[in-house]
């Protein structure tokens, strides 16, 4: 029965784990409320699949744009979860692998899933695992049909799944029919105010109050702007790189300014 | 004769019956007078290939918007037929299959319905099985020549056989040339008055009356409509997700709210 | 010599016959007298290829809409001939076969041609023989060059044949250059006139006179025309379908009503 | 030396002729002095191959409208020519080849035909090679990139080819960058004048001279013009087919007019 | 531990030692204050990934025009590190490999990198790595999609890499969407003025100071500017033809004024 | 040392010559001052590679329209060198190569040369190479990325590689990028006037002073102008054909006039 064979695939759990914290070795900084909104969406999920048997199947898309957290934060919810079964489905554990492989090794991750009576599937970075490139453009059109066809396949009786999906391209994923598949989709945004910045900055502890406070002047100065309007990843790469100079707030603001331009540019 | 070989057959019905009945696990709820109607156009086919032997072979599409119940409701047709042959042709029963292994299945399933003196064959969302991507256009030519040829194949002499297929790309059919190979075609609608979502909530019990008075109306004021426009599949998913919070109406006129506004997005 | 030539073949005849037949299950009602017109120019070129040696070659295209009923119609002038070798290329007859294979069984079924003094071969749906899809659109160049390449073929030495095709596609022939390479067409219209859809019913004998004339009323009434415009298959489906209910005339209109509807959206 | 070599290969020469012989069937009926002008053109060339050691290699290309007598000529000039190795390289000798195949048995052609002192190989419909389709348009690049390197190609030592091809796609020849490297062209037009469609009538002796005068006034008035405009193997064609007919000129100006109309429908 | 490690794979140096210089070959003529700021770029992010444990992965662009020094600039950033593992990809190092060879290749290098505790890879002409022509534009999606993966995909723990790219398609990058995956960049531009060309001139010691200044005003006339706008590849390669003649100075102005003009032509 | 390999790799030599010569049969008739400054040329950069150690790599593109003689001069240069190791690419040579083999090929050839001292490589008709078609277009991405690979990569240590390559499509290599690659690059123009054709008439001394005359003056009329624009390939054909007729004059006028007016159509 379920409870059996929720004690039955326990070991499966470690695997996942290691690879999962490896995704939130920055952790999660809560610079804004709105990090504590995204992972009660998440836990509301998760309880849905763990009590509503109606829905055996529960799809989310977490989206924003390059490196606002979200990889990290779907990491959180699924290590939060404690399901019998988890599992990181990545592109960068697939490099090299021909489409046909792709979609075998993520028919087998499902199947493993269904073995379990509760499981969460992390799909990162979706668009990359169908080759997605806005040139042409180009996609691996079999892994797509999977992946619109695993979301799409009811679990087996008494076996529930929910899946996490990331995405930088939420529009991309709309013009291919893949967004109507998911139940549900969570917004994740860039650091945008200076009070989000300033938030950071002190949590990592590499500013003195007034390198803090000249660094964001710095910022605004240079980018015309208030608005900060980038992710948390390349924030914090930043700091490193302000670290090795003399004048880390000079060096900071110069990094940042330079990666808002950038981001800015097609 | 045909009778014998109507004995003949029988044990191949099990199998189907279990795949069909897994896509009716949330029933038909008989929301609005529509439903019958559709049913009774399935039965008419039905008696058209038992009694009518100049038209041994029949093809029928059922096509709507997403989830609005079109598997559900050409399974409920195929297991009412009591024929003695059933088949459900699936895209997430063929995940990882070539074209020329979805096209080798397709044609074994035809092979095997000609067996039987009468058979009916469901083919879930077509579009999918032939990869069908809007970006490009892509598509598997192959699986759909191999499906143009198949519906206009005559079954052998003393066969009959009955064609369900459901789609959500009526006119992507028509413009691949597929469509007019049907011999009818049924509309499945989205759920669209308030009277019909009422009358879903009341008959899943999760809501008291009041809550949903006040669901309904809480919807009207966000969308800022009285039409509904949403398939019964988002419905039941957003009773399952306002159940796990206190304020059941609140969260259920959010989740529907918001899938009435992705909806309309590309 | 051509006479002892002409014995040896004839066996080969039994095979193609049974499929032929097949095609012509609905029978040839005379509803007007184009379809005599028809049989006619057939029968002008199998004579050609029987008594004029200076032209060993001829190929004949018959086109027209979908279910005017061209197949019926090759089928049966084929049949007539009494050639040694008649032989039916028909698309469902090669689902999943590659390209190379399908231009293998052409050539194949050329060759076997070539043995007998006098040969017809009928190609049915010619356009999906080479995987014509409109979208993109699509075909398969090396069926396409093979069937040029044989329209083109000189048969050897004191061997004669006739190429009866069939086709929707006309223009999508021209197009691809291989219209010109038929030496003759004949066009298959649709059921156009009111007389000629009476004649069909009254043939069938499925409706009292009554019913005859208040379903074409209906028909007129729901089109808003006097015109039928649709394929003599089409008819008969609906035929079959309409005795399915007590009202046979008002659903008989419904149905074709609904078709010629279908058969103008694009 | 050259004259032992000449010897050598004499015995290839048989196997060429029927094939050239069967493209001639029908004769050369010299309805025009154009007929005559394009033969001397050819030995023209057949001349200099076979005297002017400083130019061992030349390429013609035959062009004009379907059916104009193109192969019919080529196949002429070089059974004239009394070459010691002539070859005919015909699409449908490669009925089902690969890409690779077909440069392959090119490349043989050409090797054979450096094997002999002179040699003519004649490349009939060279766009039907290389699987010419306008829809794309679609081609093979290898087949057409092995032509251009074959044209290009110097003859060994004491070794002089002589290279005839025919085709009706003059300008594709143009744009995909192969018509410059043939070293001439000539030009085979339609029967044009309604003298020239006498003379042919006249030479076939199938008309009486009554007949003949009102087949060619009945073409006149049906396509409103005193230009033929069609090719002399629609025109041998329509003979036969009017012969089986009581009214042999009515169902001949019948035949050519719906032949002249076609030819101008895209 | 971390130093150990570090000791295990020294040996691994000495081979990318030398195709690193032999990239270098030129050597680094120091013609403007820039080639020091690139330089100490460098330096900055080399320090980063030996220092900065939260930043184990850097990746940095060098771009700019053709011949403007990126290959032996970043040549010289990676020698000077002195870190354990070294290793160049260059595409003249994958000539005939297919595309999955090549993925192949960059994973390997990729996973010998992480069994160095700090590594860095010189990936050498991106663009040309994954195939990029701009006619189509075409490219190897499998080596593309391959390589923004490896740009994300996290080190093992305690292991650090720093990536160097250089390519002459800042934009197509940007296009391709591969050029967010790096963390920072460096412009390296072409030879601007005439100071800076006379520099150049002077350290190569060919040139007379008569003839430089000669040089630079014959260059000077025929382009009609003063501006350089070229890259030290260009200037090297002039300085080597001019040589051959008598007139060192005349042959310099013309090559380099016609090298001017031709980069300016597309 | 140098010396020594110089002598070991002389044997390679003669296979080369006999390739390089057939491609001089015509011989170079100095018909223009502009003849001897382009194998002037040539000789400069033979002799850059000879002396100066800095620039082991130099690569030059003969390009000019079709027939102008770039084949023959190219072939030239590389003979007047001495070189130890001189090596013809030639597309017909590699008739029915997969691009892999292309590749391969080219590949093979370099690493022979690199084994020399000093070498020379001549690619000829380097768009027909990578089988470059002008609709689509279309061509071999991968043997075009060799090209690319091969034109940047730098010999080995005490190695020195000159490249001669020849096109007519100068601007289909800008477009691709491949322009760029080489170091340097000579124009090699058509016969352009009437003195240049006077010369070359007079050289091959197959006319007589007086049709000479006659000749270029029944050109002129018919062409209506005094320019020739024509390669010295085209013209020597003219003169073969000529000769097969009475009136050489004539002939040879109405030759070149149609290849003139051939070569302005598209
Ligand atoms: N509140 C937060 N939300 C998300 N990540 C955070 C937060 N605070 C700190 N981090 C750290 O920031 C980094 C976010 O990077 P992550 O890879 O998750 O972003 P991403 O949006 O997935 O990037 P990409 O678009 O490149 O996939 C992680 O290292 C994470 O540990
Ligand atoms: N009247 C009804 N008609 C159809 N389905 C109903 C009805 N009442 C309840 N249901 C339930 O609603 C769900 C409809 O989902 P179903 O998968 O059939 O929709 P669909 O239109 O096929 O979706 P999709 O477009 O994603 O293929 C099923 O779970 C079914 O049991
Ligand atoms: N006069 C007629 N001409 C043709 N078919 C007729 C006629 N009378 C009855 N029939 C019947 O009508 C049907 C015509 O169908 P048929 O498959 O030949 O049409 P079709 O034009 O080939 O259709 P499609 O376009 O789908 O290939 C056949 O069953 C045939 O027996
Ligand atoms: N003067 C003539 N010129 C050419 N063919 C002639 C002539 N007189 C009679 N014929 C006959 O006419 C026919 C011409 O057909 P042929 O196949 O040569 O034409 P074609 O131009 O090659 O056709 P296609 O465009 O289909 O390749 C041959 O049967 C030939 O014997
Ligand atoms: N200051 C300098 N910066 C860079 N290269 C220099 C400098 N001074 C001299 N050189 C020499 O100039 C040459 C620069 O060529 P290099 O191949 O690095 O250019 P590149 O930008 O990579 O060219 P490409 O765009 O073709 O890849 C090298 O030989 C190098 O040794
Ligand atoms: N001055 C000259 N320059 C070049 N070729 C000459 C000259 N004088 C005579 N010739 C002869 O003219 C012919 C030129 O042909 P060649 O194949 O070299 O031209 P090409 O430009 O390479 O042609 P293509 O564009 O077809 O490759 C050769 O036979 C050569 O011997
Ligand atoms: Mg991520
Ligand atoms: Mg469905
Ligand atoms: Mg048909
Ligand atoms: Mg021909
Ligand atoms: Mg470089
Ligand atoms: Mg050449």
């Amino acid at each position: 029965d379920f409870m059996s064979a929720l004690e039955e695939v326990k070991p499966l759990f470690g695997v996942a784990e290691e690879e999962l914290e490896s995704r939130l070795r920055g952790g999660i900084i809560h610079y804004s409320p709105n990090i504590d909104s995204i992972l009660d969406q998440g836990r509301t999920y998760v309880n849905q699949v763990r009590t509503h048997a109606a829905t055996p199947l529960v799809s989310v898309l977490l989206h924003g744009p390059s490196g606002s957290g979200k990889t990290a934060l779907a990491a959180k919810m699924a290590l939060d979860s404690e399901f019998p079964y988890i599992k990181l489905v990545s592109p960068d554990d697939m490099i090299g692998y021909s489409e046909m492989q792709k979609v075998q090794q993520l028919d087998k991750v499902f199947r493993d899933a269904y073995k379990s009576p509760m499981s969460i599937i992390v799909i990162d970075s979706i668009e990359l695992l169908f080759d997605w490139v806005p040139v042409g453009p180009r996609f691996s059109n079999s892994v797509l049909v999977a992946l619109k066809a695993l979301l799409s396949k009811q679990p087996p009786k008494d076996r529930r799944l929910l899946i996490f999906a990331t995405t930088t391209e939420r529009s991309v994923l709309s013009q291919l029919d893949l967004l109507r598949r998911f139940n549900a989709s969570i917004p994740v945004p860039n650091v945008q105010t200076q009070q989000e910045l300033a938030h950071i900055l002190r949590h990592t502890g590499s500013f003195s109050d007034r390198d803090q406070g000249r660094a964001i002047a710095e910022i605004e100065s240079q980018t015309g702007s208030k608005e900060i309007g980038l992710g948390i990843k390349d924030i914090l790469m930043g700091i490193g790189t302000a670290k090795q100079h003399e004048d880390v707030a000079d060096q900071f603001a110069w990094f940042i300014s330079d990666a808002i331009a950038s981001s800015k540019v097609i």
